[in-house]
């Protein structure tokens, strides 16, 4: 992607907060697939999911972070604030997130 | 990731659509970050990334995909469309990614 | 709105990109009431829904239109693109609105 | 406007989750006019504004309020917590609206 990206000499356009931008708009053409509700085209949503995605990864790149190691360690920050026995079941704190 | 969910019982939450939402409300508290302009506490724009990549895990763990194939798979479609030479340091038609 | 606006000397983080931007986001935190189903609360969502409008307006009076007259110009053009006898309960050509 | 949707029998498919996502959805293509920096082309960006507008009201009329009463109202709410003499200038607070 880093290859993809030099090449064609886009990395000026790639501060932060336009991937922010970025990201939440490939988010609105992802939930787009599901607008009226749930019956959705499974090869547009993966698309769609890809491009959520690959911004996703530009800005962890930028940020100097590994996607996975960021997601696991904010897990284990969810995992103490919602503990097993208070949180099953019910969504309501975990609107929170 | 999946061992958390099941856990506490919230797969039942997690329809695609479910999702989906969840994708875009998370990116839109990390747009937050960079409401007025680039300057962002770089820790809460981290976790931020973190939640929107966590629901983006848990969908494509529902539609049965791997996270970076898809991302490699739409990046070669990608490829195709934005020749590098057609596609160098201009971001117009990157817009319609 | 202008005089609360001017009073706070607020006007110079309003650019349009920064008012899309807050628009986004506020609609994130309105799609969050809704983020696990439809049962939400009447006065969050009202209180969301009006933060979404308040940046509407602020774009809208910086792009020197009127908020009422513009909705209803789109509404003239929606109009001929969907004709009654091929739009009546169904949702799909709507998507693309 | 509810004529136009009576006359297609789309207000089934108007609940209150599927307007919120529906003013996201929107939203995302409004923020795409400036996707890469403030230059955006002035009719598009006023046509995808109406957009998220016509989303606001369908939702304030199922709601039962009236959109320019509910941002005064808020907008006292905000003037008592962002008082003139402690947010002149400064867009710090202000982020939490």
């Amino acid at each position: 992607m880093r290859q993809f990206v030099a090449e064609r000499d886009w990395d000026k356009f790639h501060t932060p907060g336009n991937l922010a931008k970025s990201i939440s708009i490939e988010a609105g053409e992802l939930l787009e697939c599901f607008q009226w509700g749930e019956s959705a085209d499974r090869e547009r949503v993966t698309e769609e999911l890809a491009d959520v995605l690959t911004y996703c990864y530009l800005l962890a790149n930028k940020l100097g972070v590994e996607a996975e190691q960021i997601v696991l360690d904010k897990l284990e920050k969810t995992r103490s604030k919602y503990p097993v026995d208070r949180s099953r079941g019910r969504s309501t704190k975990y609107d929170q997130l």
